[in-house]
């Protein structure tokens, strides 16, 4: 995501230290003490502007949000969202979700959402999309038994990558669209990029992928 | 597919029997003597008027083929093509697909086409499907361990219930195409019903998924 870039960005982070957790490895096992309420957390990976996590906390307050998102001038915009809204189920964590095992353990999640994703389309990027095997791995080490990735994406290449890299990695596929917004999918939050995508006729790609019990 | 009534077809159908095989389950366990040459086995399920399994033939000769196909007036086009041709590396069964192993035994065939199979999308026939659970237990019985199914469709419904079919199944993704004819793909051979329908700019989907060993 290209942003103006945003000088006040981190200060702004810093003093609302309640919804953009500071230590994360802190709350390391028992991230529910970070929330008002103790209940089932799901996570994003590259939340951005905030706008599905946000819609998602809304929709659905009986679970608790973390996004993750390491461009302080784009996750200052999902911090105005949660504080304009008043949530208290969703927190933001403005770090590399590489470090995804730094601040979470095995049990700790029971989803995680990969909206949009970076595509990185040549061959020798593999290894950085997001849905590459080393990241399917990092998942599982923070998911409960038969936790749950959703992905959704407009690139037609990193979905048919997606696809082949989720069955080589032994995930069951539960759901899939091939046209999400004719599907009849009546919740379906969107990123500020789906909308903007969508509005111009593009298609979006959606699959729901379980890690099987050993 | 709808066809004209061809009364004359059953008769052509049996005065060529070297090339529609009239007792397939006298071949079961040794196809290899159905043919000119010992090699490969390869089957496609629903042939129609065999545009696809020629094309195939012609392309590779290093291959043997069976076309199965329980309309009379359809696969008499096929068997017209092979005639023609002078394909002495494809056979024709006129017979219906749940009956495959009566005629084929384990490690009998490599791959198994599907091509544009029937979708029956209401929900209560599901079992109908070609990529339905039974009909994928029935392929396994009659492939080798590692065999391969390769499937086309232009109907969205289907392939995606046909990916979570394979995967429920246990099957490795190990190809996809969300478009196919704007995929690359150099040696694609065409079905007569792919090239009218891509003609109107449909997309078609195209996935080959794998056996695992036990």
């Amino acid at each position: 995501m290209r942003l103006r870039n945003k000088p006040w960005a981190k200060e702004k982070l810093m003093q609302n230290p309640k919804i953009v957790i500071q230590e994360p490895e802190h709350f390391r096992g028992r991230w529910s003490e970070a929330f008002a309420k103790k209940q089932l957390l799901h996570i994003e990976i590259g939340t951005g502007k905030g706008r599905f996590i946000t819609g998602m906390a809304k929709q659905n307050p009986h679970i608790n949000y973390i996004g993750i998102e390491k461009q302080e001038s784009a996750i200052v915009s999902a911090l105005d969202k949660i504080l304009e809204e008043q949530l208290d189920n969703v927190k933001l964590l403005n770090v590399d979700a590489s470090r995804l095992v730094e601040y979470f353990q095995k049990n700790d999640i029971e989803r995680v959402y990969l909206n949009f994703s970076d595509p990185w389309p040549k061959n020798r990027h593999e290894k950085r999309r997001l849905t590459y095997k080393s990241f399917l791995r990092m998942y599982e080490s923070v998911l409960v038994d038969g936790g749950e990735i959703h992905f959704k994406t407009d690139n037609q290449g990193l979905f048919e990558y997606s696809l082949k890299s989720f069955s080589e990695y032994g995930l069951l596929l539960k759901d899939i669209s091939l046209d999400l917004h004719n599907s009849g999918m009546e919740d379906n939050v969107m990123t500020e990029y789906e909308e903007k995508f969508s509005a111009k006729g593009q298609r979006i790609y959606r699959c729901e992928v379980k890690y099987l019990n050993e």
